[in-house]
């Protein structure tokens, strides 16, 4: 990016930088909408060919060299990177090439090229049309495995303010767009073909802990029907990736709820069950992350599916404007929550990356239901429930309390909606916390609201000497279980 | 709230609770807009009749009785604030009354009444006409000191989901409601006349201090136009409130932008300038929060500005959509910014509430360049840099690392745009720390990148063990001066 070229694949985006160890040793600032398949950047991560990453990844490799020091890597809200990047916020210090556009290089996925010579996507569209707007030089590449999917994209044009209009969506079906991405031929430098399918990995496989907190949850949506502050076909739903979203999905599928619609972020394999099921009328995400198996039972039913699916770019399905607009209930996975509903997606241990925010922070600011879930505990080497997901204070901060309105374990469901911060903790712990730390964390919370209202500040009480205190533990011991709060 | 009734003033809502220490002990549940004047809540705050005040506050006895335990407060995003109370999630437990109005009593400001029942408010929109949609009964207070301020005010009806549609609105002129509140007749149970003021104070005064961050503003704006990031009218302005805030406003007023814009939260006295230079051309925010003077001067030249300005409900002005759509360049005080970029926008040393997060959130998170002011340091009774505004890690975070893109202070600015955790902490300590601070954060951010690294976890470089001992030192000694870190 500083003083770099730039390159993309599926939405990836690639800046080639020289760097100060020498003319020999070329690196790439990669940037792609969200992930991409491990094949294209772990080797390059690796090989030590990557200088910096942006906004989200989930390799093994591309998160080794960026808590090595190796790798620069920022996370940033999903709706807002490629807004960025038109901007020229990735792009302050170029200095070589037109400083119009930000990208060296883009590559991006067709699955079609039109008769105009616009690009029909694959099973993502993320940020490839800000991508092919940002970029010197175009490679497409058209993949012949997959087939045509022309008409499942909604492609919109992205404006700068001031001329930036409203998106008039109103509901997940609403298109407001073309079935393909315009792309200025004069920069295309190469049509290449592939017949690589995507590089997608199994779905996780559900628990009896991710059943049991997708129970709490129906359970919970059925009470919100019932006392009329949602529809009987709720409102659209997004759902993150992992076992606990599958569990909900599947849930959902056999649940009491007809007509449900979805608009998030990536479809996994669950929801093609959702679909069979009957009772999910409308899906849109970004994306699409199917199994191998997955995706080819899709593309073989493609006819069944495509007219009650819509991909749309990131900065659309992930838009705040939408997501308030249609009141959406929102579920995600966090690393920890902490006493008050502050919740850390990212760094465990407030220091080491995962994969990055996502749109994690889109949906839960603004969606009706803010739901976090995750297990109570997780197991370490020595003590299988020696990290608990609730904290006193979490290690790094992504959703604040003032985002979350449900959080969910496999323990219980606390709703915090309305309530103060002295309210919250307590109901955080008794139903949420791992029997194993909850007298622990009522104990640290009791001692910090003595100390605080003493000294006339017990808003939402904390012994600072004391926040961190079970991560230390955790690092020292290989547990988080404190002997005693001091 | 919870098994109580509910009141309102210029905005204020009331929900009367009887409270577990007998019949004769009376205590309200107090939701207003925002803030509201102290005659109104600090009396029945230091009368201990305040169960629970939503969602923010600024007088003395109202942060005393929450800091005590005794009253109990949660600060919410201004645009969400009205839509949670339409949701029902500020009366989930109401026992009594009509379930469909979350508020017993609400008490609303007017200057006038239309020939069709309608209300024109005041000084402030904030939450009244959803206040108004929410209330059982409601008294309606005429200002009769004030001149009927029709025309001042766009009023749009507020739709829950799956039935809200776009705001229509691209310019900060634009209307898209009628002039005044539409009222149910049959729940105005009184009508009475008011003579009484705002009762606001005088505005802080400038310092030097105030002034050197805003000419480090202007600058960057300055080259931001000059870049062609920014047109020569800037985008729509959001500005905060204190000294920092009117220094800036007034270096605009003699700046070197023309035409310019304000789409924010409060006006202040130095917006009466900002016209009066010729250099505004349009302002619009949910509330006006003159001096008394400055009230005086603004009712007398009424004709001057009515052209000019617009007030909106809160849920409008503050809206994610709007905000990001109009691309508005926002800047708001922090109490502190970490290393990395997090911020504490409202609860001293993570405990102490000040006043709540206000609408800072709703537009830092959306803005085209969000942006954080603040002195580097403040003095404490024993030293005149005891507390350090930037520091290792926020004792509390209301603003995250991702909504961010600039910090200033009087020693500098810091543009963070585009940059990874690691690059980001030796620009803001070297930018923005005071002096007296700045070789300690970057042995604190130095060791930490060591530590971290060490064990493969250095995406964001933390001790911690010594996380918030610059916090524990001042609580400890009076000062942020640590000796070492260990």
């Amino acid at each position: 990016m500083h003083d770099a070229d730039t390159l993309t694949d599926g939405g990836v985006v690639l800046s080639k930088g020289m760097q100060k160890e020498g003319p020999e040793k070329k690196k790439f600032n990669l940037f792609v909408g969200a992930s991409v398949g491990p094949e294209v950047e772990d080797r390059w991560a690796r090989m030590d060919m990557i200088n910096r990453r942006y906004p989200h990844q989930v390799g093994k490799e591309i998160s080794k060299g960026i808590n090595a020091g190796r790798i620069s890597f920022s996370d940033k809200h999903l709706s807002m990177f490629p807004q960025d990047l038109t901007y020229g916020y990735y792009s302050l210090q170029k200095k070589h090439g037109d400083p119009t556009k930000p990208l060296d290089w883009a590559i991006v996925e067709a699955t079609a090229i039109t008769e105009d010579g616009f690009i029909v996507p694959g099973a993502s569209v993320g940020a490839t049309p800000e991508i092919i707007q940002s970029a010197e030089r175009i490679i497409i590449e058209v993949n012949t495995l997959i087939p045509n999917l022309e008409g499942l994209h909604d492609i919109n044009q992205s404006f700068l303010p001031p001329n930036r209009q409203p998106y008039l969506i109103t509901r997940p079906q609403d298109r407001i767009g073309r079935t393909a991405i315009p792309v200025d031929p004069d920069r295309v430098i190469a049509i290449v073909e592939s017949r690589q399918p995507d590089n997608t990995g199994s779905n996780a496989p559900e628990t009896e802990e991710s059943r049991a907190i997708a129970a709490h949850l129906i359970n919970f949506l059925s009470d919100e029907v019932s006392a009329g502050r949602l529809p009987k076909s709720l409102l659209p739903l997004q759902s993150g990736i992992g076992n606990v979203a599958n569990s909900i999905i599947g849930g959902l599928a056999d649940g009491p709820f007809e007509q449900v619609q979805v608009w998030t972020e990536v479809l996994q394999d669950t929801f093609i069950s959702f679909f069979d099921s009957g009772k999910l009328s409308f899906a849109t995400a970004t994306s699409i992350r199917f199994s191998p198996e997955g995706f080819d039972h899709f593309y073989k039913n493609w006819a069944t599916y495509k007219d009650r699916l819509l991909l749309r770019s990131q900065q659309v399905a992930n838009s705040p404007e939408i997501i308030r607009r249609l009141g959406i209930i929102a579920m995600n996975t966090p690393l920890e929550v902490d006493i008050y509903a502050h919740a850390n997606s990212t760094n465990a241990l407030g220091s080491r990356m995962l994969n990055g925010l996502g749109g994690s922070a889109d949906f839960l600011r603004n969606a009706k239901l803010s739901i976090m879930h995750t297990p109570s505990s997780r197991p370490t080497k020595t003590d299988p429930t020696g990290i608990s997901c609730i904290v006193p204070f979490a290690s790094h901060i992504d959703q604040t309390e003032h985002d979350l309105d449900v959080v969910v374990t496999e323990q219980g469901l606390a709703d915090l909606r309305g309530l103060s911060p002295r309210e919250r903790a307590p109901i955080i712990i008794q139903k949420c916390a791992h029997p194993d730390y909850r007298d622990s964390l009522m104990d640290y919370y009791d001692r910090a609201l003595f100390e605080c209202l003493k000294r006339g500040a017990g808003h939402e009480p904390h012994m600072l000497r004391n926040a961190f205190k079970m991560h230390l533990n955790f690092m020292e011991k290989g547990s988080m279980k404190v002997d005693k709060w001091d």
